[in-house]
């Protein structure tokens, strides 16, 4: 059992909390039982398993140890100062795991009839982007664009607010010049963007599938770049004081028109 | 200039980053430019502004100093360590203000034709609050009812989600009982509630207003005492691995397709 916090393994894993070891690595660090479990059951790509017995006393969490035993994944057991040392977790559950990134090539990404697809641009806020990935998931999205500058999708709020998508949506990253050349190779992909200026409200537009739902950042919305690229404008309408939703919420709104379009396609 | 961090006015003030002070003197700290520009707008009950000349830089951050004393508020002009010490911003902007809590009466609301209400139960997180109080002001929402034990929708993380909501939308507080009585007296009120066991798609049913949108905990849902006050219970069709949406999510697809419905409807 390692009882040090200077011990070398255990100095990597709390590195991985950094965003640039995170980049370096191309690993994270994902916390917890239910994700852990998660990240098991999705097959993910998992280094390492570090546990400490004193904290993770339900049977489930000793499962998901022996499963990584089978599975010939390296285990490290760990003291409870020393689990605590890697833990963000208010009560930490005594179970974390190494877990290598998934990036897919944007090149390769050929959106299919009735798929919804997602582009952020330059967001900021890892709870955000986390709970639009969990929406994706739940509208059956099949990928996730980061474009520009965005926040790191495996920044620990990040893989907290996805609930698991951060292992079911593949994850792409592009620069404006990539996705310009990617959007005129594919002609049948619908891209719709957002704007408190848009011209259409969101609930009058009949989006054609493939879509590409664009958002911008919390702050400057989508720049004109990424606005010259769409076919649709959508803006959502609002009354009152404030100008502006929550992005993840404004995402789950639009994203909910098109699943419901799609939907009400198939049936009939 | 204050500049003791131990001076009484300061001590009171940074009291009420605390829920159990903020209760008892029914009132609560809004730091920032922006939301103290909004609580003047909205004619909110300031009873003292706060504010540090080396951060308050800007020409619109003084004016909000003048119209304070202009109205007879009382002003505490402070250093930047006494300023930072009551500041949960990073990068705090030098001025914040005590402000009044206001909360209505349930026994004296009567939602008319129309109206959209939202009751939430039990929720405990203070940003899914005020990101679902900023969403009830962009759907012209009347009122937003909390049942239970809530989370304070006063907490800082609450009113800076809010962006500035705090301060428009009217607030409830009520237990089961209050609120079945309440209910049974206002049988022209369509109570939704949400579940994903829920028999109904909420994109299939008519909502008939005034409606009152409930939701539960995020990790209980809604008590079977407040399900069987409900005329709807609406789920969320969802596809993929979780099961589940972020709840200030899930509040807005609900809310947008109640307030679609009803913009259709004044149109006709």
């Amino acid at each position: 059992m390692i009882t040090s916090l200077s011990n070398p393994g255990i100095v990597a894993v709390r590195k991985l909390l950094q965003a640039k070891e995170r980049k370096t690595t191309r690993a994270f660090l994902a916390e917890g039982l239910r994700v852990v479990g998660q990240a098991f059951d999705s097959r993910a790509d998992i280094q390492q398993v570090i546990y400490c017995p004193d904290l993770l006393v339900s049977e489930f969490g000793q499962n998901l140890v022996d499963r990584a035993r089978a599975l010939g994944i390296d285990t490290l057991e760990v003291s409870q100062p020393v689990f605590n040392s890697i833990a963000r977790k208010d009560t930490p559950q005594g179970i974390a795991a190494v877990i290598g990134q998934r990036w897919c090539e944007l090149k390769a990404a050929a959106p299919a009839a009735g798929e919804i697809w997602v582009g952020l641009q330059a967001v900021q806020n890892p709870g955000n982007l986390g709970t639009i990935l969990r929406t994706c998931d739940a509208v059956g999205a099949k990928g996730l664009i980061l474009l520009d500058d965005c926040t790191d999708p495996y920044d620990a709020a990040a893989v907290k607010a996805s609930m698991g998508s951060i292992f079911t949506i593949r994850l792409f990253k592009a620069r404006l010049a990539e996705f310009q050349e990617w959007a005129l190779s594919h002609p049948d992909v619908s891209i719709v963007g957002t704007s408190d200026k848009g011209a259409e409200d969101y609930a009058s537009v009949r989006y054609a599938a493939p879509a590409v739902l664009l958002l911008g950042s919390e702050r400057e919305g989508l720049p004109r770049e990424y606005i010259a690229l769409c076919r649709h404008i959508v803006r959502i309408p609002m009354e009152g004081a404030c100008d502006s939703l929550n992005l993840s919420v404004a995402a789950g709104i639009i994203l909910y028109e098109i699943y419901n379009q799609n939907r009400a396609r198939r049936t009939e």
